[in-house]
């Protein structure tokens, strides 16, 4: 099926070209009853909002979300949820130099032979724009969970990364750093890092990681709809996503199973979590725990080689206000995905749990 | 939606538990007309079946796959295929140590708490057992593919990794040896490896990789659908498995853009192939490359500490037949679930290209 | 999406032709923890099967339901329920003739121009042997519902046509006359003319009405997943269906405003009840209720004009053991797939209702 | 799963209430390249507008339609469709009279007992003026679908019935009168019954027919997804819609197989089209056709019995300016659902078409 649509309970569809009209998305089966907090949703938008720092892109993109339905005197209704952020700071005459020439590691090429007619400015739909949308809705998804509590960060900007073991995060450090990584130190190198590298007109890759606490156990739908596949399937599809694992993941690879096994004591509780919270596709109860990957970000403002849709050779090189490392304004893309996976997960288990012993 | 249903056109559904009566699925959405060979179906299950050789485990299922319907005279009809596998070798009384314990990093204690009820025998429904039907319906789906050709592999066990690039890989190989590692050496090692560690009543983990060539441009639904996003659940939901990354994955992230981009050269293929054969979630027409990582089975031969039913501090040890190494069976599993995606992206695709440029 | 699939959380895929190994299904999504009764699901299918009577096709099939899954010591496990009827008296060469004739009004045309291979014996998959699976999922769906009643009887066959208020119908008489209508008179008069068409090698149709009580208020999904429009869906998907109407139906139409509107009383229940236990596509509490239209059965005992796949004029006529009218034997599948509907309805709010006021 | 959504692969999702800011919906899965013609799209959406005609609600509202993604220089991209239509001859104090209050044979009891919040204006959710962004999408799938025509038209207002044989109506008679009924005669005296009912401040029901023309063979998919069965779901989740027939429908039942059935004639059509269209679920090539029955509109201007939130007895009366006979704006409703049941089948039909013989 058509493939903007993510969720079946509390089900997200989104629209919007990156230099359209406006961007936003309907939400369909948000439970009634749920005070919403619009504040708090604008300000999760804000943490993903382009021109926030140094070392993120300049562009100046407002990114306000307005409501049209489902919310009446301040509380959801039951019914569908749209909204919409309007396209302001959108420049498209920096894109004409696109019309015509695939960008390398760009969607450009396949969205030309997918569809054979694309809007090419700033990437159109593929543009990383439209996960606002997923923002909006994710926040909403928190304000339903409640006690839930998600906490992304950046784990690391290409070879500088984290060593502290993840129980010993402090999160609330996460925000003080326009990195988003907890650790203070390391943030910092970080932030040079990425300096240096937008200088030389270039970018970086990093790794997010996500811890999920207060999940109950019983999520997750075996066999194919494994707690982790979805958290997977929604990573990999946020822009610039190349991997993801949970717990132990490719490192986990290494190590014997008497190492690897998490004894479960006498609390319910497991000695490690090398599971990452999920066994057999179903939440233990155990902090979830996942990394995802992202790739260095493929608009350089450097000369690169490519053809046009002629089949001719021809040389691109990035213009306008681009991003030199994803992975900062990432960490509420994947706060926002992780909310949107467990809501409707959770909503799913309701469904058949009152008959249940 | 409950989980035991993949894809949307070419859909399959699984039934079964280990040591039930029987296991097998429905695949709905075949096309018609598609001469079936039965023969290869089921030399692909044995490809994944117990018994095969000294590294796997040694119970002794024959595993023969039995058509129901869909299919007359030999071509598919367009109606749905049922098939089931017998469970012949079930030695169920294996298992009664297990029906008040909890084994660690196991499904009991999940599946206990979220349904109340449980078949403990052999793991019942979360026994690795049901991807037998996925093998069946993958089998299927390469026969309606025809063209397009799936190689997985074993890349690693436990810290032994192949270093060959995937381009000069021998696929030819893979099945000369019993790890199937398509490099000759190194699969003598890791033979050598898994026998140690099964002696020791230990096991490993490893990683599958898996080419798939020859995919037509165009396949994967932006913007939630994703060509990889779908890819990943798919390998997700295989039991054992932490983690998946496409193309460059989580190396990627130490890399600059100005190394990673995929030039694109004149002919329509990219130089490099970072991206692993998907650019935006759509595949490029490049070979689509990408990694499993299968953590250590969780049964040992070595007691271990858990709780029962009843909250009580109690010993686990595996008994029966078990694998030390999940990787070589495996291989099959991954290729048909790759399958799998790949045709039902296939059949979506064709949905709406007759109407387009 | 291929369409061998009902429902969502009760999730039932059936399969298997007329004259294949055997027919059944996948129950997924069935609520664990269930206490499983099959001698009443056996009942169920007995009410449905051939045979049964002097009015309806001879054929002795035992529909014998044998479950393979998701039921432990009785007990549902959450995990999907697979079921197979074998088929045991089909004389396929009964169907010989019709291997290269399309039959007037059946699917034999429709079978062969969008899947361009059928299997032609006994109709294969447009069998109405088919819904034997579906009363068997419908038989599990009522056991699970429990407080839920389904009453479905023989409203008309041809013009002879019940007459009674549905309000003053002893429905403990419907099962008392192998016509399945409850009133006696009218029953004796119905069996007298279904045997007299009979007697001419022709058909008949008639109207087959369902009473609901005790459905929960709140089911049903506006705006598109009306609760009247899943159980007219449900209905029209059973072969020879060709009409569904709710409450007042077409009658209504020709109403005023005035005399239709039911009013609302005191106890939340409504004075009359045109609306048929549904406004704005929800229940409101009061006897859901509605009529299904059964066209004469196609296939007659007399010569019909019709083409062979030859495109070549052709003669085509009945043979072996049919039913002159289809009513009698539809009374329990329209039973099923009403309960088929309330349950997956009742599972879907159930989902989002703990969060609600 | 929540319900605003309409379809798999030409997927409409709708938003909004009557006295909200505005509704509208987003198109998911609509081919690229498509041309669209704006003005057409408006000119349906003017055939269902309040205001239209002496018969109707004289309500003021423009409804304009604005679409802001997925349509890049005039041409569809392959991308959601969004679209909005703002409200603005909103008069919600029309409505405070029954914030507390449930107006017999309305929603308002339903929605307050499912959702336990319910925006009360105007209906809210449950009016019929979320059927405009139906009009929308159907107007935009029979651009993409060219060749199929779509007629329908009013059959019935109360008593008053059309009796030409459906083969005979000259369609472009429809939007000749007000009434949309295509024999000039029956329409006058339509129009003279709807005034007098309207001045008594009652309303009246009546029945919609649709015929479908070039419709290709071999849409539609059994089992459960039988093309009428998809027609009827949809019709049936029209508001104020009872009931549902195809072909023969209700009146085939009373009729004997020998006269039912359609002989095949040389050139694959039938000589009758009892089965309007439809054997076995699948398309045969002839004309559908199909009627569908609305109850007169439950808004009187006439005092009725109710209860209010608090369970006291409470009269209403209708306020506002509202239908007296909703069949002549259905119209293009009945059109637009018919539109997206057909593009539906017919991309699922092409996606495994080109593997099929």
């Amino acid at each position: 099926m058509p493939g903007n649509t993510f969720g079946s309970f509390f089900k997200l569809t989104t629209f919007g070209e990156s230099h359209g009209v406006a961007i936003g998305g309907i939400i369909d089966g948000c439970p009634a009853g749920i005070k919403i907090d619009l504040a708090t949703i604008q300000k999760e938008l804000d943490r993903r909002k382009p021109g926030q720092s140094a070392i993120v892109t300049q562009r100046k993109e407002s990114d306000e979300v307005v409501f049209k339905s489902g919310i009446f005197e301040g509380i959801t209704t039951g019914t569908p949820i749209a909204f919409e952020i309007k396209n302001k700071d959108a420049k498209s005459k920096d894109y004409s130099h696109i019309k015509d020439v695939y960008r390398p590691s760009h969607a450009d090429f396949t969205y030309q032979k997918k569809y054979g007619h694309r809007d090419y400015r700033g990437g159109g739909r593929s543009s990383a724009r439209e996960t606002a949308s997923r923002v909006v809705a994710g926040a909403l998804a928190k304000q339903v969970l409640r006690s839930v509590s998600f906490h992304a960060f950046t784990f690391s900007v290409g070879n500088l990364s984290l060593v502290q073991p993840v129980e010993e995060i402090d999160f609330s450090l996460t925000e003080k750093s326009i990195t988003r990584c907890p650790d203070p130190n390391l943030a910092s190198q970080m932030e040079e890092y990425i300096k240096k590298v937008r200088k030389k007109g270039d970018t970086v890759g990093g790794v997010v990681a996500c811890v999920i606490k207060n999940v109950p156990v019983g999520l997750g739908e075996p066999v194919f709809d494994k707690l982790h596949a979805e958290l997977g399937k929604a990573m990999l599809s946020i822009n610039a996503v190349k991997g993801f694992e949970i717990g132990s993941g490719f490192e986990g690879t290494k190590m014997l199973g008497s190492q690897h096994n998490d004894a479960i004591l006498k609390n319910e509780r497991t000695g490690s979590n090398y599971s990452g919270g999920v066994q057999g596709g179903i939440s233990n109860g155990m902090p979830i725990y996942f990394k995802v990957a992202f790739k260095p970000v493929a608009t350089l403002m450097q000369d690169q080689k490519s053809i046009d849709v002629h089949q001719k050779e021809a040389q691109v090189k990035g213009k306008g206000r681009h991003d030199p490392c994803v992975v900062p304004r990432a960490v509420p893309i994947v706060e926002a995905m992780a909310a949107l996976v467990i809501l409707d997960q959770l909503l799913l288990h309701q469904a058949r749990k009152e008959f249940e012993f």
